[in-house]
């Protein structure tokens, strides 16, 4: 191996080490993105820090604060573009600066396009070298909720996750569907609801499942997303988990101006809170739905189900990712509750398709995963 | 590594190489099982053989005359236990005491009660060595379809083939699938084809699709398989591809007491065969086809569809295996036409169950497969 494949390897593998502390600020740092650094001297890695909340410390000053004077003549690895701007931090491109670090290696470049290699000029400027795009793929899938949100206006990034036999049954004729995927692949859903700052169901499915929808990880302080709750009449049981569980997250309500304003006054004092969100043929208008949710810093929403949720978001083409969770079951009839409710295409080239497909196992399940194909792709 | 650790280790490449010669066979053997064998002297391949199709000079003697005089104090490997009985040919044992093979390592046991162990008890009494159960599962695997045949009566060992969309669709409300799947899984449908005595449809299927039912790999002399489609009151249209095409295959038309008996005569006459099956509420006695179809030799049937015939194949308990090709599509609705119709059961833990999933990918399309839970599992 000659030396610049070895620097190559050597970059990948502290970038490597970087993208992992930054995992493990994941669900805690919204509305910011999940960062992790490391600082490295002579090859040992000295520093190790990541972002651990909005309004404590960026990634890099964690890890230059961990590194200490050996941060002086060091390699910082850092998965985003390093901030130059004034937050509720000081820069972070002053902290480097500061600490006499000599060269900064950058798994992608700030995805907000105004300020977007403000970071990387700055540092330049003051003789450090930087690289970018190592392990670019991986550093962009980590923030891709907070790209998104950035790049679309605070739009939430919205995530589809589904539970299926393998012919697309979600639930048996009479609803029931405990349980359709095994503990591995219900595990990786309360990881994927850490993750997300909000999840939504509509209330058939509430009705159906009395979900808790918080997210349960074995030896693990996980978040709890906020619950919202398509729910036009306000039909909710008063004694439904989502309202009377203890949770730090809330429960949101998305209601119509047609729900009866004495239940909104009752229900607001059990601490919920209530949207109304303007009803078109009997269906919420999404795209305002987002909008409004996304003002309150939900960068990221997993939506859960069921059947007529699920097509609403793909049909007003608002969803970004989808998961589908396979078990090795055949339902083995037309009459269980299918993925998704309404009406299909007349063609099978007009179907929406995914893109990026990953297929991964939990032990007999199998996800597949891919992003659908925006109309700008 | 050590002696020991490095016979295994050889002893696996070398049955490695037999299954894939076997592989050669796969597909034209029927009603025999393919076999592959190869002869090892010195570390070396010295003879390569695999069985060609019934009547043909079995895998072991192919191996045994390609090596010649070499045969002599070599080590055979077979994926099969060597037949000890005069059929078509003479026994293999015989050929092997003949050759001075001095040793003989072997797959599987073959899977007839009646005669497993004969072949290694008779190689054993002439003083050579035998070791079995090398690459069991894959040797087993190898010849499952036989294997179920010869143990149940003659009964077809059943694989169900199916491609659909991601929530479950294998066409949109109009009945449009083309395509669904890519080139490459089609591809693969082909091969199965080819390794299939026989294909099996729902004259719905033939309406719809006209699909020639033939095995079309590129670069491959492939076999075709026979054609059956299920057809009560003989309604194939007679400009139907599977009666009009050259192939050496047979189409079977299965159709009822009721069916015309006038259309039974005409279509005899297009060279076409005609099953007469019960039917009971209107569905074939399909275990009563089965049992027709074994007796023509049929030992593996592939089930392509449509929804009421899968289901009907379910609901019996008489599939094996089952192919799920999953493109990374969403239909989006719930009036395309499922992968099952009829009535599923009220509990989901009532599902019917896959077992031994496996899991591949064709492009970006996924194929999970599995084996149907056998109640005496």
């Amino acid at each position: 191996m000659n030396n610049r494949m070895s620097d190559q390897v050597n970059d990948q593998k502290y970038m490597q080490e970087a993208l992992s502390l930054a995992q493990k600020g994941k669900g805690f740092t919204s509305p910011n993105p999940a960062v992790g650094a490391v600082v490295v001297k002579n090859n040992n890695i000295v520093g190790k820090g990541w972002h651990k909340g909005a309004g404590l410390a960026h990634a890099e000053v964690e890890a230059i604060n961990d590194a200490g004077v050996d941060a002086e003549q060091s390699t910082l690895y850092v998965t985003l573009e390093p901030c130059n701007h004034h937050g509720k931090t000081p820069p972070c491109t002053e902290k480097i600066i500061n600490a006499g670090i000599s060269r900064v290696v950058i798994g992608c470049k700030d995805p907000n396009p105004n300020v977007s290699g403000n970071g990387i000029l700055r540092l330049q400027e003051n003789k450090i070298n930087v690289d970018i795009n190592i392990l670019k793929k991986e550093a962009e899938i980590l923030i891709e909720d907070f790209a998104w949100y950035t790049c679309n206006d605070k739009k939430p990034f919205v995530t589809l996750k589904c539970a299926s036999t393998i012919d697309g049954r979600i639930a048996t004729s009479i609803g029931d569907s405990k349980w359709i995927t095994n503990e591995k692949s219900r595990e990786h859903v309360h990881k994927l609801r850490h993750e997300n700052d909000a999840i939504l169901i509509g209330a058939g499915t509430l009705k159906a499942d009395n979900p808790s929808l918080t997210a349960r990880i074995n030896n693990f302080d996980s978040k709890d997303p906020a619950r919202i709750i398509l729910d036009p009449y306000l039909s909710v049981d008063r004694a439904a988990k989502v309202l009377t569980q203890e949770s730090n997250a809330p429960t949101i309500l998305v209601t119509s101006k047609d729900a009866s304003t004495s239940k909104k006054e009752s229900l607001k004092k059990t601490g919920v809170t209530i949207i109304e969100v303007p009803l078109e043929n009997e269906k919420f208008n999404l795209a305002f739905l987002l909008h409004e949710v996304g003002q309150m810093d939900i960068v990221s929403l997993l939506v859960e189900g069921g059947s007529n949720v699920i097509n609403s978001f793909l049909k007003e083409k608002l969803v970004n990712k989808a998961l589908f969770f396979i078990a090795p079951k055949i339902y083995g009839g037309s009459d269980g509750i299918p993925i998704c409710s309404g009406t299909g295409p007349k063609l099978m080239k007009e179907a929406i398709n995914l893109v990026n497909i990953n297929v991964s196992r939990f032990e007999e399940d199998t996800l597949i995963q891919g992003y659908i194909k925006q109309d700008e792709d």
